[in-house]
């Protein structure tokens, strides 16, 4: 199935809001063997409605047009459907019971003024288990349109509910995640020649992340996956290689520390609990992640992590003498088996010459001994927050892996 | 001027990575004056490419394309560019320039191999003070065509270097930020009126966030300002309203304790750090903010907060006792003037039928008294945690606003 999403919405182009269904629906289509050909957020104007669709005309294609179902008077793209394929908005029986029905399940009362239950002609109401406003289908030869609510919580759930299909292999995609080089040097210098032999069994990308480069190739051919592996681990790339496969970071760290029955903890300083969060966002985290000590203020780091007062006299907040006493201090409080600290700044204030925006100092306690790294990143504050997060990851998946 | 963004890459629609630069750059042009058209997210075809270029062709606007401008094979926005407006790619003193700088100041060797210097004839090369590759801007009768390398850092920096417009005033958008009712709530019942009252002043929106809707108003003419906010805060939303203005919430929050020389802190569980991420995002945070405790597993609950093994045993972690005891123990730990606690359920595991996945109760201790509640949500883990956070949040705010 070919997708095309069209977000709606004057609020996803002047800055209020971030549009998520794009990403969501990335993933969704990929798990499902689904092909998103697009998505274009466009503001509530009819003559951008008209033209986004103008270039799917006489294509074999599902659109899934998002928001504008809504009551209010920003609302729109019911009027723009009936315009655009001349369907008159009509009574529709369906969506006035699927209307009544999400009304009294959720013990509201419908008022009439909002008429979810005129639709174009023939289109068909869909339930929408969610939010309140049924959602709409209608198919017109080649071309099928879907228009769901542009709410996060209620596109998903419909999605979820009313596209599906399991009989797809999703391990058609080979993915290679390294860490610390870039792609420039991966592809000019140290293994100039990988990317023609990776062509060879399907189309390869190469994706740049924080501190780490995604390599792909999406097979042609499942069953040649065990000799790419052994190529690719053959060649110097080898030891950069820090998972084959799809898991982000976070939840390969979760994974390995699970089967070693490992459990870990934080002490944050200039990650300000990015760090607790993104191993939180894992679910299943709890099994291993003990907690996590946020000591912003220095009170906090001598108070509870028991940071001494001479050493931030003498050093400062952002040293690696000051990592090393919190992560030992988050070791103690904690009673992890791995204990990460991070300390420096996130900007744009408080840089100094010796130690400017970008500066962090990242402690790692394992096994009763503690190491210290010191590094300098370029970026803004949230950039900063990320980077000094990602790198105090991979500190911790380093020290999984070794203990 | 009028923007519109083509998002080029694969790894944007096949759910490998989110595009940032459409949010980011939705709030620049915001700030500045600009006005972003439409965002495009594309695959590496060349059709897609022309389509939407097709749909642009006679109009004053400025189409910035983000990404293909590395090294590696699958970077063909040159060559898309060159084909669709016949111009074939050919040296360029001034790229390559631009380019042996930046692997100089780099300390990093320039290959030939990337051709970066080969750009369409008749392309200006400009410098990107960030990555190596040069950006390239065309200019065609009514068109502008900028060509932006696709990694947020290096696209931001750009746009900051080159496009911006200090004219402008950007106090435009007149925004109230509510709380704690819906939409359909609002214009339906609480204030029936209120958006034709407002429409008189200019364009209206209403952007529905997790328990938060914002109403704006696009004023024509900007002395009317006071007039419409006393309009406003005359009718029943008042109560509702907690900002007249752009500022999210976590801003609101360091603002008001700032002006009250108010210190706060957090007891986490099912936030995860969170909620300590949120108010560190803001910079400035760390005049107000001492620190949080993220409680993940119980024995941190009891050793570090101090939660009683009897709460735990005789009403569950996830319980108002439990929340009580863990803002008291944050308040105790980090010594800070206001304390809040998060116990709750993420899922997708550990609900009940007592306690289903989305119970989350939260504890306010200010001035050594506590009072927690208890809420029900819904939605997946990261909806939740979300959900869980802008609560806590709100709470907060509250007990600023009372302190």
């Amino acid at each position: 199935m070919n997708i095309v999403l069209v977000a709606i919405g004057n609020e996803l182009l002047n800055g209020k809001i971030q549009d998520k269904n794009t990403h969501w629906l990335s993933k969704y289509c990929q798990k499902n063997g689904f092909n998103l050909l697009a998505s274009h957020l466009i503001p509530d104007e009819y003559e951008a409605f008209e033209k986004t669709l103008n270039n799917y005309q006489n294509q074999q294609v599902t659109i899934i047009t998002s928001g504008g179902l809504g009551p209010t008077k920003d609302d729109k793209t019911k009027e723009y459907l009936s315009k655009f394929f001349s369907l008159p908005l009509e009574f529709n029986q369906e969506a006035l019971d699927i209307t009544k029905k999400n009304y009294l399940d959720k013990r509201r009362e419908y008022n009439k003024q909002y008429k979810y239950e005129f639709i174009p002609a023939g289109a068909k109401a869909l339930y929408n288990e969610v939010g309140f406003a049924p959602a709409l289908k209608l198919e017109l030869s080649k071309l099928t349109l879907l228009s769901l609510p542009g709410v996060p919580r209620e596109f998903n759930k419909f999605i979820e509910n009313n596209l599906n299909n399991s009989n797809v292999d999703i391990k058609t995609h080979l993915i290679f995640k390294t860490k610390e080089i870039g792609e420039t040097y991966i592809f000019n210098e140290l293994v100039p020649d990988l990317w023609s032999k990776l062509e060879r069994y399907g189309p390869v990308a190469s994706l740049p992340h924080t501190m780490a480069v995604d390599i792909s190739v999406q097979l042609s051919d499942v069953t040649k996956r065990d000799e790419i592996i052994d190529m690719v681990m053959e060649t110097k790339l080898r030891e950069h290689v820090w998972n084959i496969g799809h898991e982000p970071l976070e939840e390969i760290i979760i994974k390995k520390a699970k089967e070693k029955k490992i459990t870990i903890g934080f002490a944050e300083s200039c990650t300000g609990g990015l760090l607790s969060s993104r191993i939180t966002d894992i679910s299943g985290s709890s099994t291993v992640f003990l907690g996590g000590i946020c000591s912003y203020a220095n009170q906090v780091k001598t108070n509870v992590l028991g940071v001494k007062e001479s050493t931030l006299e003498q050093y400062g907040a952002v040293s690696t003498q000051c990592a090393q006493e919190m992560a030992q201090g988050a070791q103690k409080n904690l009673a992890c088996d791995i204990a990460i600290s991070t300390t420096g700044i996130a900007g744009p204030n408080g840089g100094s010459k010796e130690k400017p925006v970008g500066t962090v100092c990242i402690g790692v306690n394992s096994k009763n001994k503690t190491h210290t790294h010191r590094f300098e990143f370029q970026g803004e504050r949230l950039d900063l927050k990320e980077k000094f997060s990602s790198k105090a990851l991979f500190l911790l998946f380093d020290a999984i892996q070794d203990y």
